[in-house]
Parts: structure tokens; C-alpha cells; sequence
């Protein structure tokens, strides 16, 4: 089964949108195991979508559109497609009543009043979000048309409870799909150590980069979902046993996550002290639902006063040593977790530039401090001749920090 | 001048990476005046990017390919390009100087030796970051093919630095664009009040939404540089205008930007207290070059506990009112600011959720203070039933106080 991906929308053609929907839809493709060879973008031009649907039907099985769905005079996907396949628009009656609630006593317009039509034989996609529903047009070739709408946090959720669903009924096979994630090993060292078991068929094992991190996806395809389970799980023990401490999670969303819950598992608690991130540690924290349970307080400390009147460090040791020092970071650490009455304390300084530097302390050098009741531990970060921004360096060095704390809870 | 993009890597179908370099090169051609009507996504595959490439030019001027630059055997785009427009593959001694200096001792691969490679007739475009360079190819039919390559962070540079000044002298005119940024105002609003001024030819204006901003571009074109300028300036103007107060930069980046640099150019300071946004704003604000002569420091107190222990919120204030309230808001922002000895203070209280709603506080609620030499403003966010997710409601809640903390230094 082969697929293909229409993108619709003038935004898209202007740089105004970076178009994440067609990413959305290709992970899940991967994940069925459903073949996509091209995409397409298009604006909301009627001429040129036909014209798109026609490459696309020349070699796909199914056609997925995004976007063109709103009541505006532009949005005419839902139009075209139904044109394209030779299918009249009904009025849904359903559809009708849900547009009449809306509006309430309001005039409903005429473009409105579109909202409520649905092409010939096809299958409603509910939103749970917006207004628009999906289609899924079937074609008298037996072609399929899945009508999207364009909005990202529309479409995710029709993908997830209504396009999964519909696609896994009609493969004969099912696709388990496993996530390993790791951190600190670089991608080349990844492939070297997965080594043959990259060549595996069935699963396979596909590693990716993304974010300064390397992801590990093991597909597996069977008859059913318990042997599909099956088939994955020694691929993905072996995996983690030659990655070893480099894995932080398997199907999770990010080092935060895995953080957040191991500390909350273990009724733990930390505390920041965050000079060169400014709060990006605490924010990667508190991003989490929940967080509330495992961290407290939080400082800031961007100057050296600062450092000295709200977490003590000495004035010597800001003298001797300077901010950016192995000895400011462990003073830090040390002291909002006492602060704090915290099982952990995290202090980071550094230097994210693009100003800052100086001969002997180069752009990006970082030290990340993770202070526990048995002492504390120091990174240091250096990114000498590779330095890559000031945002790199911040978020790099508030991930050693997640990490470090996850091995320390292991 | 027509123009097509071609975006090459599996990674795009897979849905591994979304593409953005083909926003960022629409971004460009939409700068310069130049029409996309189409683009299209295929794998590092030798037939389907020929077919790709014949499409194209059935219908484009301009072709852009992004990826497929490497060093790998999968990338073949440079010389797919040059097989598609009939030119040999010639060994660049400039290219081929870089890649042994690179190399020093180390065997160069028969595959590394591609990258010292360029087709007939093609301009080399320096790449700044990476190792391989882009191409811009002129075919006999007068076609051009220009070679981008994938990374964003080495196509950005070559777009600006080289691309950019080539295409501005492909046309006979010069285009002038201006960028006008609001915030807290809706983008119906925003046509609404813009009315006619929507329909002008030359300069146009577009709006549009983003992160929850709007922003409004304003494209002059003219016979030289000059002209375009003083066309498009009496537009900016008359927006400005109409817009008001929700107006908060003109050709910038982001409202804390704008902030940051209104604070460093006044010798004004802020200090943040944080509850539900937890070290988001901090952050927002050390994000900024320079913001260590504005910003000293944060304060992240998630906990009754924290509010009272570091910002010295009186236990009564908590008890009465609650966490999340205009008084305890208020509390934070003006401890906040007598304790660091800033010019301001910022206290953020909220249910960001999806936990933590009650009958009388819902999802959401978020208080906003800014405390000042004459007093405390405190504005409220109440999504009521449109509650977006955490992070939007944290991200809301700061760019309240960067945009109140501009208002007041106005």
C-alpha cells in the first residue's frame, strides 16, 4: 500500500507556516508500515490541487490532504476532492444541527453553511478541537481521499483516534513500534555499537538524531499485536544492553519526563541554582505535569551578588576562582539543596556568549554541579573549537544536568 | 520568475525531521516577489528526484533542492541535479584543498572524494558551518537549479549570505520588507482594523498569527532600494497607528527582545518570582544577549513554602487567599523587587494544569504582576472553556509580563 501527502494552504507557500502536519502523518505512516515516496504542497488554489491529486493518484493508494477545511472563501480542499472524485456534496444533517448550536441565534453566512456539507460516501472524521471534521473520501477505483484539517493541534488528536484505527483495520499486518532514547553518545557511536543488528529486517532498527540527542526506533511486523510485541522485545533488549547507560528511556517523550517521574517515584526532591541557563533547567522541570511534588524553589543567581546574597556562595571564592568555575558550581549546588531542605541540588555556571569569554575561559564552557547528601559531582562542558550557540549551550548543559541527576537515581 | 522547492531525504518521509528549510527558502522567494505555486518532498532516490526535477521544471524557473549533500551513499542530489541538467562532474581544486586539509593524514573515502566534485557551469556557494557547499546550476534551457543543503543551521547562512544577494540580482526590482509585531490583540481584530489598507497593491500587507502573536508584513517593490523604502513607509506608519498599543517592535525578533533592549537602553533592572511558569519568563529574558545588565536574579518558588520562606509572602496572605491570587500575585512581585534592589518586580501565580483546578480557581486562572516604583499592576488570564494545554497557558503568562513591563517603560 502505497501512500502520498497533499499539503494545502498559501501559508505554507509563504514561509509563514512550517509545515509539521505532513510529519505527523509520515511517523504514522512509518509506524503502520504504510509506504510514502512524496509529498506535495499546493495553495488553496483549486486548478493546482486537482492537478496535485491527479500525480498523486497516479501512483498512490491513499491520498492524504491537510488544510483548506475552515469556512473561510479560500478553504476549499473538501470541495476539490469530492470534485476530483466525482462525488456530489450532501448536506449532513448531523453536521447541520452541531453548526446550528454554535451559532445560536446568529446569522449563519453562506460560507458557513458549507461547514455543514459532506461529499458523497465518505466517512466523517470527528475534531475534537475544532469546528471542521475530516472526510475520508472512498473513490470509485477504490483510491482513498483522507481529508484533513490543517491546524496541528486539530490534527494530531483525528490522527490518533480516528486515521490509526481506520488504517490498521484495513493492513492485514500489525505494526508494534518501540522508542529507545539516549543521551551523550554521539550518532556514529550509536551505529557502531548496533552494528549488525541495523541490518535486521524484521524489526527493524532505524537510529535518528534530533535535539542534541539519538533515538533508536525498532519496528516490528506480525499477524498479530502479542507477536508483534514479541518479536520486538529481544531487538530491543539488545539494543539497550549495548547502549547501556547512554538509554534514559524507552517510549518516553523527553529526559525531563523520565526525570520528573523517577524522582517523583522515589519521593525525591531538587532544587536549581541556575546562573548561565537563567531557568531553563527549572522550565524543562516545571514543563512537567505533576512537577510540583519533586521541586520546590528555584533560583536564579545571574550576577555574582546574587550568588553571594541568596545562596551563600563565599566572596573568596567568586575572587579566586570566578564565576564560571568548578568551585562556584559546587557552592552553588551545595547550598540550595541545603537551602531548600532538598534531596538534590543543582548548580550550573557558565559562559553561553556570544560575549563572555576569555582566554582562559573559552565560549561555552560550562560546569553543571549535582550535590546529593553523599557530596557532589561536577561536569564540565567544552565545547572548544565546535561552539554552536548560545541556546545549544544552554540547552546542552541543562540536559547533563537531567542526566546526571537520572544516573544518580538509578 | 517562477520558482519550486525540492525537498530530498527518506527522513522527511519517515517523519523523523520536519521540514522547515522549505518555510525558511519560501520565506525568502516571498521576500523577493518571486511566485511558489508548488513543492515537493521525495527520498534520497535517483528516479523519483529526476521525476521531481522534470516536474518541476515543466512549470518553474527556479529550482531549489534541500539535502542530500552528505558524504554517505545515499546522498545524490548534487549529481542527480547535474544528470538532470546534462553536465559532467568536475574535481574542484579549491574544494579538493579543503577536504585534505580537513582530512590531514587520515585516507580520504572514494565517497568523501565526491565532495570535492562540481557539475559544469555551476556557481560554488560557500558553506559557512558544514562541509559541503551548494551549487547553483545554469541549464542550457536557462534554467536554474540552485543546491541547498539540509542542515538549517548551514542552509540559513547560505541563504542570507549567498543566495539572497544572487536572486536580488536576477531582478530587475528591488523588494523592501517590513515586519510589524503586535501582541494581545486577535487577528480578526487586526483586519478589522487594518481595512482597506489590506487591499494595497504595492507595498502589500499581510498579516498573520503565530505563537499566539500577530504579526504584519509589509512588501514594497520598486526601481532601487530607496524608493522602495519611502513606498513602504507611510503603510508602516499608517499600521502603527491603527494598531496603537499592540504595537510593540518593527523589524524585530520577539517581544523579549524588544524588552530587554528597552530595559538595557533605560539602565532599568527586573527581577522575576515564579510559580506556574516556572523559570519560563527567566528564561525568555537570559535567552537575549546582554540580559545580564537588566536581569540579576529569579526566584522559582512553586511551593507556599518557597513563596514564604525566599520572597517573605506573609503566611496569612496565603492562607486567605490562596496561591493563586491577585494579593499573593502582588506579594511576589513586589518582595521580589525590593529584595534585589531591581527597578521591577514580576510575580506569576497560576494553574498552568491540567491538575490543580478547583470550582472557584479553574484551569488556567493565572495572575500577572509587575511591581514598580509606584505601585503594582496586576493583570488576570481566565481562559474560561478555552483552556490550551500548560504550555501554552505558561507561555501566555509571560509574554503578559514582558508586554506589561514594555508598557510601563514606554
Amino acid at each position: 500500500m502505497n501512500a502520498e501527502i497533499i499539503s494545502v494552504g498559501t501559508e505554507l507557500l509563504l514561509g509563514h507556516v512550517i509545515n509539521s502536519d505532513a510529519a505527523h502523518i509520515a511517523n504514522l505512516l512509518a509506524d503502520l508500515g504504510i509506504s510514502l515516496t512524496n509529498m506535495q504542497t499546493v495553495g488553496d488554489n483549486r486548478e493546482r490541487l486537482l492537478q496535485a491529486l491527479r500525480l498523486a493518484a497516479s501512483r498512490a493508494d491513499i491520498i492524504f490532504t491537510t488544510g483548506g477545511l475552515g469556512p473561510t472563501r479560500d478553504d476549499l480542499t473538501k470541495e476539490v476532492c469530492a470534485e476530483f472524485a466525482n462525488k456530489s456534496m450532501q448536506e449532513n444533517p448531523e453536521l447541520m444541527a452541531c453548526l446550528k448550536s454554535f451559532f445560536g441565534d446568529r446569522r449563519i453566512s453562506e460560507n458557513q453553511f458549507r461547514q455543514a456539507l459532506q461529499p458523497e460516501d465518505s466517512v466523517i472524521l470527528p475534531n475534537s478541537v475544532g469546528t471542521a471534521p475530516g472526510f475520508i473520501i472512498h473513490c470509485e477505483d477504490g483510491k482513498l481521499i483522507v481529508v484533513l484539517p490543517g491546524p496541528p493541534n486539530e490534527l494530531k488528536p483525528m490522527l490518533k483516534n480516528h486515521v490509526r484505527p481506520f488504517l490498521e483495520q484495513l493492513s492485514s499486518q500489525v505494526i508494534h513500534s518501540r522508542f529507545i532514547r539516549t543521551f551523550g553518545i554521539p550518532e556514529g557511536e550509536v551505529d557502531e555499537k548496533l552494528g549488525i543488528l541495523l541490518e535486521s529486517a524484521n524489526p527493524t532498527v532505524a537510529p535518528y538524531a534530533s535535539g542534541g540527542e539519538v533515538f533508536i526506533k525498532v519496528t516490528a511486523r506480525e499477524q498479530d499485536r502479542d507477536s508483534a510485541i514479541r518479536l520486538a522485545e529481544p531487538t530491543v533488549e539488545a539494543i539497550k544492553e549495548r547502549l547501556g547507560d547512554a538509554v534514559y528511556g524507552t517510549d518516553v517523550n523527553s529526559l525531563e519526563e523520565v526525570t520528573v517521574k523517577r524522582l517523583i517515584e522515589r519521593h525525591l526532591t531538587v532544587a536549581t541554582a541556575e546562573s548561565c541557563t537563567g531557568g531553563l533547567l527549572a522550565k524543562r522541570i516545571t514543563d512537567q505535569p505533576g512537577a510540583s511534588a519533586v521541586f520546590h524553589a528555584g533560583f536564579i543567581t545571574y550576577s555574582d551578588k546574587a550568588k553571594m546574597k541568596f545562596l551563600g556562595v563565599p566572596a573568596a571564592l567568586l575572587r579566586k576562582y570566578g564565576a564560571v568555575s568548578e568551585q562556584v558550581a559546587t557552592s552553588m549546588a551545595n547550598n540550595v539543596r541545603k537551602l531548600t531542605h532538598s534531596h538534590f541540588g543543582i548548580g550550573i555556571t557558565g559562559i553561553a556568549g556570544p560575549d563572555g569569554a576569555t582566554a582562559q575561559k573559552p565560549l561555552g564552557l560550562t560546569y553543571i554541579a549535582v550535590a546529593h547528601s553523599g557530596g557532589c559531582e561536577v561536569q564540565v562542558m567544552l565545547p572548544e573549537g565546535n561552539y554552536r550557540g548560545r541556546s545549544w549551550i544552554r540547552n546542552r548543559a541543562s540536559s547533563m544536568a537531567l542526566y546526571a541527576l537520572l544516573a544518580l537515581t538509578r
